[in-house]
């Protein structure tokens, strides 16, 4: 019945761990799929409230069902007052990530629906933290900077109002519709590190918010969800560099990664760095940041040519890549790309959460709980007699 | 070189994920070893400061690294204002797993290692997380009760500072030994769900606390440190049945669980609850509390017979079935049981992100990016063509 996998598949990669209805990658061929749909289908054609509905329920909404969906989301983008309480004590410097950690249990304390473990109560809870996401990240962003935090706009969208949230600027209408195509194209990639926290963490029975707070947590890793802030380091690191080329040669020939270059699932160019690229270019121009669309490009070029000249032409922009100039152009800190991520990523990860819960996919839902091949030391061999203190 | 392993793997039993050189379990012959010594060894001979040392450094300190060590403890016992400004805010009715999920990050925001990547600064992040975990849910009991958080009593051990903190008396040296056996009981046991959320959110190189948060989320599910809370609720619930044994069989005969028996990876006796057992005896005369004990005895007599007459003769109690009438015995609230479990169990986290994070069992650490198999629906298939939102 269980079978023991070869140990040398560190980090389970090509271990199959199990099934899923919500979305699947062809990474050689650049194919991303949520529910039955083309990634490039839902980000040309749809809306990010649609497509969260898509992943909860399966299946794209009536008009009637996505005003409702939306409605409710308009309505449950309020946070209590203890949670702004408890931000305002934090100390300014906080890394927003772990202010985004800290808070998912913060909004769980005050859920109607925490022990209810029906799958509707759970999609009122997915539906609650889809809203409240983006009203805590901009909340803390105006805190740490002295500033209370603002009211939901109902006219505006949901991609929309976190930027208004945020900035204090209500947004004109192309960049409300490029954050909330970014929000689509970040909502969902099948089993990721983040994705894969959430669901070995509700396998234990734990309620939603404990799951996607460890979900918060792994995206905050530069080799998942913190990449897009480092990519945007290193955009700003080498706007200065006399001679860009060289310094991408360097930093190959030495071993260094580019950051956004390169994916663990594709072979090919990421499809949803398809979409941003020329959003950045479209952005540079409405914007006349041109010099941050240039840079990237450059950088791009240089680094792909390098990548082929070695013989790794699968190392490709993936989605972190254009994402990075895509949020700085629209003003946004870097240090905000990640939490923005989590904005977007929350709508698959409670998916996954569901799916995991209710054995959606599979015949039944069942603790994650593997093995590890013990390499270590044996009583009474090695050195290992235990000795009273006084004798060691 | 990557191997797809059956779906029907479900929750990844008996798949074996990584090396490691922490713990091991014989399932079978009900043994348990932390770097090489058994548990039996440590439980009986060894204090939980050097249990933690010895996981975290992978040897038995010497009289002189153990007085650093748990110096170290007692001067890393404090914690910064804020964070108990942040816990006078929260709802005072929210459960203590959702707190300590959230404090998790509150205290990262202070710790001055948060982004050194070294393994000594590893070391004393995992120094301050065990000296403050139990502050942090003691205070939390006293805020909850409108009380202030009391100091660290340094002529107190680690584990004896815990219960006054808690309840604001000095527990007599039985107790606190008992309690300092407890910690060393639950402070580590390989993979399992809450220590593989740790290391796979680490694996993306988010830092310590994020990894840790992740698992005291998973932790929190009843079917992992939740249980034992559980088995407290059926105690106080049985008390009063006037057929214990019918109760039970019924029970057992709609296919219901009896909290704390059986267990994952155990077909004999926890080798914890070996210990436990008999400190339920000692602690139930002692503290003229024997009804407690008496009704745990009986409810794994009758369970252990039903469960032998169904063929199930490797349920027996596991290390949740004793730790609650212990606890409980102690004078500590049902719901701070997993808290508890958590203070021990950081010590076991920690020592498993360090051996992530540096790649101490195996070639190299690797992001973990498990594979799904999909099985929902595609493009153009099963009704999945794209209609704009008016025609559907």
């Amino acid at each position: 019945m269980a079978q023991t996998v070869s140990v040398k598949n560190i980090g389970l990669r090509g271990v199959t761990v199990a099934d899923t209805k919500i979305s699947f990658i062809d990474g050689n061929k650049g194919i991303l799929i949520y529910r039955g749909y083309r990634i490039e289908e839902l980000a040309e054609r749809s809306t990010f409230p649609e497509t969260a509905f898509l992943l909860l329920h399966g299946y794209l909404p009536s008009t009637e069902e996505l005003k409702v969906f939306a409605g409710k989301i308009v309505e449950e983008a309020v946070v209590e007052d203890y949670v702004y309480d408890c931000l305002k004590k934090l100390p300014r410097v906080s890394n927003p990530m772990d202010v985004l950690q800290a808070s998912v249990p913060l909004l769980a304390m005050s859920d109607p629906d925490l022990y209810d473990e029906s799958r509707s109560a759970n999609v009122r809870m997915a539906t609650r933290l889809i809203a409240r996401l983006p009203v805590v990240v901009a909340a803390w962003h105006r805190i740490r900077n002295g500033l209370e935090p603002l009211p939901y706009d109902k006219s505006l969208t949901h991609a929309g109002n976190f930027l208004w949230l945020l900035t204090g600027d209500k947004p004109d209408q192309q960049t409300a519709k490029d954050f909330d195509c970014c929000l689509i194209l970040h909502a969902d990639h099948t089993f990721n590190a983040s994705t894969f926290a959430c669901r070995g963490v509700c396998s234990t029975r734990a309620h939603m918010y404990s799951a996607v707070s460890a979900g918060v947590g792994a995206l905050s890793g530069s080799l998942h969800g913190g990449a897009n802030t480092k990519v945007m380091e290193m955009l700003l690191k080498i706007e200065t560099e006399p001679d860009i080329e060289l310094w991408i040669k360097n930093q190959i020939e030495s071993g260094q990664k580019i950051m956004g270059l390169g994916h663990a699932v594709y072979k090919t160019m990421d499809p949803r760095a398809k979409f941003l690229r020329p959003m950045a270019t479209r952005l540079g121009k409405a914007r006349n940041m041109e010099k941050w669309d240039n840079l990237s490009k450059l950088v791009e070029k240089f680094s792909v040519e390098e990548f082929d000249r070695r013989g790794k032409s699968e190392i490709k922009p993936n989605v972190d890549f254009y994402s990075a100039p895509v949020y700085f152009m629209m003003g946004i800190p870097k240090d905000l790309f990640t939490p923005i991520f989590a904005i977007s990523r929350i709508a698959g990860w409670c998916s996954h959460i569901i799916e995991e819960k209710f054995g959606e996919a599979q015949e039944k839902p069942m603790l994650y709980r593997p093995q590890a091949e013990y390499v270590g030391n044996y009583c009474g061999l090695m050195g290992c007699e235990y000795s009273p203190l006084p004798e060691r």
